[in-house]
């Protein structure tokens, strides 16, 4: 029976010796499978034996990539093939992850179900953000976990507007303030105070950072929304810009964020059987055990 | 010119005597406009002047319902004409509510340019939700806020499964927890800590009360899921279950209750230029105004 | 060398069957080392080979009761003998404990040493807290965790002011209070949003419960405080009190409930070593591991 | 009769020209009432006709600071004259302040009253905190709201150990910690989601901010313990740690901030009637009014 991806790709954390191995016995599995293996070139010290090429060309002749390492790993991943549809996969080397989350201990066999077609694929919305620059120019990054407007070095609470579709929102005093997705509701957003929003909702999550004001508290709304955000204040009349923690950029007094659902999103593939409130149990410490009654009264 | 409303219904808080005030004007006005008015039989005693009816014929008599009193008032408004689709509007009698916008003052000019089709309309999301007796009666009531499952007097906390979508999700341990609307996202589901939802936005929020377990976090979900809480352990082998606040019933372990979004909605009815954000900076405290500096550091 | 404590009192999780496997073992050892044993009366069915006492009598003739359960049962425990300065020791059959810290494996070890003197001894705060009842009568009892003023079945918020020295401090509406002494700040105050006190703070903690004002925050007073709560509105004119949610007991509008540090303490022994951080991390889910960068960016 | 203070020195926010005329008005009054003023020499350009001192000479000539601005020129003002026991009085050109709490209007009023001795005074405590340095080298900062030690720019959340009195507490990883006197607690420790406490408890406070872990809580521990934080993992292997928002340095990992409460305190005067709470309920928005039943049911 011939295999559902004729050509996977392979990228990994950098510098971990624990990637060569998985990756040595997954391409043993592999090529038996008569499944063509190429590797991200970044791979190539750690990874000898197999053929490797540059991102943007692994990205556009493979049909699975497989990511090897941990969930930040993937984002990294995620990032690097932005412009092409191609699935991903996450293997984790250490703890479970929210998208990482085949061991290597099962990988060969996930794998081998995979390639027969049995998988579950899910789609993720990712966000389009801009930065309008006060002289007129455009800075645009996508982001699959958030995109966070927070005061830089040195300073106090900044200040900053948000508006939605138009609408004035709220002057917020902060440190900042987190515009997620719901794949990143259970990253940054998370220990800001934020909830947990299915990675299935079409919405996106506002959740300000350390807020002066108590009432100034987390919002979702539609992922058809047109989110801004002006910075009104802030140290030296800066505050800073990042995009899933991969890339930050200053922002001045006066410069705007503007953030909307991409049109693309992206896939991954999980074993069957895939349960993100599995994951979540597993993540936050929910215990599925029912308990006794030993405990203080609460 | 014609009204666009050719009978209007009335309702509002009993026993409260500024209800009469208000309703008098109110009566004039709609009379010289050739608009029709009907009043709730329960504001017989307040509203000697109007034609009373009961409130199943009020609701299908009417075209609009205008209610005065407050958000709770709305709410048992809501309640009582579930199953006909005449629009609300609100009229505070105190301060400003998130669905009771329009205020004594302003209620003639708005009302005028209400007849004149000179309005905003929205509609709100309910919930269906139905208690799964071990006797196997089914207990249905549906909730513009929320369906909330507690602790019942003298208990601890609860234990209990939720299940969304056939998927296990969490065996909590707490006070208990809301299922919320995003209309009741600013209601009880945000003293236990809830995020604000848009309430245009298709979702359903997951709140628990005072959960045992740190991590036991608020979840949003989409609204078409189907909801199950299952009863595991409760003072007594029992808990309640109240919707809306407005009616309260026991819950014995072993019992479930299930909610899901309610096939039909409920159309609010606004003066021109409502805007939902205006309302929470008002409700939730957020100044709009630039602050000075002369504050501690934070 | 003769036994630091000359006798040694027993009590335990009723119609546990653990309880008479680890009391079996303990008597084997405290009476070989020369130690009297006396047993809580209400475990005689468990333990018919031990000789059993009414508790006010094991707690004025005991020099040490070691209490086998779990929090709870060491709550209960201390609420028996509240009026004797008997230190306690606590093993528990199941999840470690924040007060019952000894397991049974290393009970015989650790009581051996303990029986020689080598253990740590603290001492804990206990709270007074009497009821004004609208008759004038008072109704009072003491508490190691918390006395909660709180909503009644099937009633919404209820509302209260507090007042500390004589000052008023706030017009609550909330689902309730929670007053907690350091040791009950881990309990239910936590699920509150209440933050931890150090056991050795001499210091009352006032958690509101899902309060309706987000401002109304959880506030920590010096011990020495006089606390009181004033109901004044309920769910049919009532709320409810409770103490270490081992007694509730209705509230009237009007009612006032009075919290003072009570001027005995409760001391408790552990193994030397002790390390509350340490319990702390454990319940508390803190890893002490390092983690790797594997993650979401956050 | 003689005043109680025979020399006012006056501080103020600079570059604000309201404090110029708040100062002419209270240097005539304190003319009349034969009390000799100083005033800071950096308000020189804004109080011509006043007699203005280098800092120093100020803290140690006047028996009564006066610092007119808000909290924070209060702050700058403490840090200013740490050194000496001189008592300060606060007055706010804004909003009321936690520590400015005299307005314009009162000022000479409550300031003739204070002449008389007729006022409330109160003592705060202050935090000292030394950075040590890989080095070998110490870098102290007193403190009267906060030492903060957090991220730097471009990063991602650090990581650090704290430890209380030699006892390892726990492996945070966050943006960073707030360690907090009371008067701190409804600073910046307030919008991490810290408890507020009073102020003349003998406890220092500690905050995560937005921690990995949701079970990494604030923690209240005495006021005379030892706290140290280890920095273990930063962005460039650095964070940073600042002072009351008043002074920033750059940290180090394997660096130690050590933070232990001063063995001075500081004093403030406040017109006869001071109430922290009143001041609280103000700044929180907490309604002393009883409200309606007009709303959603909570």
């Amino acid at each position: 029976m011939s295999s559902r991806f004729a050509t996977v790709g392979l990228m990994g954390r950098e510098s971990d010796p624990q990637v060569a191995q998985v990756a040595g016995s997954l391409v043993a599995m592999l090529t038996a499978a008569k499944v063509t293996v190429l590797a991200d070139q970044a791979l190539g010290p750690q990874l000898p034996s197999i053929k490797t090429v540059p991102r943007p060309e692994l990205a556009s002749k493979a049909d699975l990539i497989v990511v090897v390492g941990g969930d930040g790993t993937l984002l990294k991943a995620a990032h690097a093939i932005a412009a092409r549809p191609v699935p991903l996969v996450g293997v984790n080397l250490g703890r479970l992850g929210f998208l990482a989350d085949i061991t290597p201990e099962r990988l060969q066999d996930d794998m081998a179900a995979m390639l027969k077609g049995d998988y579950t694929s899910e789609e993720r919305l990712l966000l389009d953000s801009c930065v309008q620059r006060s002289a007129g120019a455009q800075d645009c990054t996508p982001a699959l976990n958030d995109v966070v407007v927070q005061k830089s070095d040195g300073g106090r609470l900044i200040e900053f507007e948000t508006h939605v579709d138009g609408h004035f929102v709220c002057a917020h005093r902060a440190d900042g303030i987190v515009v997620a997705t719901p794949t990143g509701s259970t990253a940054y957003a998370l220990s800001g105070g934020g909830p947990i929003l299915h990675p299935a909702m079409d919405a996106v999550l506002l959740v300000p950072i350390c807020p002066h004001s108590l009432g100034d508290r987390p919002i979702v709304v539609a992922g058809g929304s047109k989110i801004e955000i002006l910075l009104t204040h802030g140290h030296g009349g800066r505050a800073q810009v990042s995009w899933d923690g991969q890339r930050t950029e200053s922002l001045a007094v006066g410069e705007r964020v503007q953030v909307k659902r991409a049109e693309r999103r992206i896939t991954f593939i999980h074993p069957r059987g895939y349960d993100y409130y599995r994951i979540l149990r597993t993540k936050l410490h929910w215990g599925r055990t029912k308990h006794g009654s030993g405990e203080p009264h609460h």
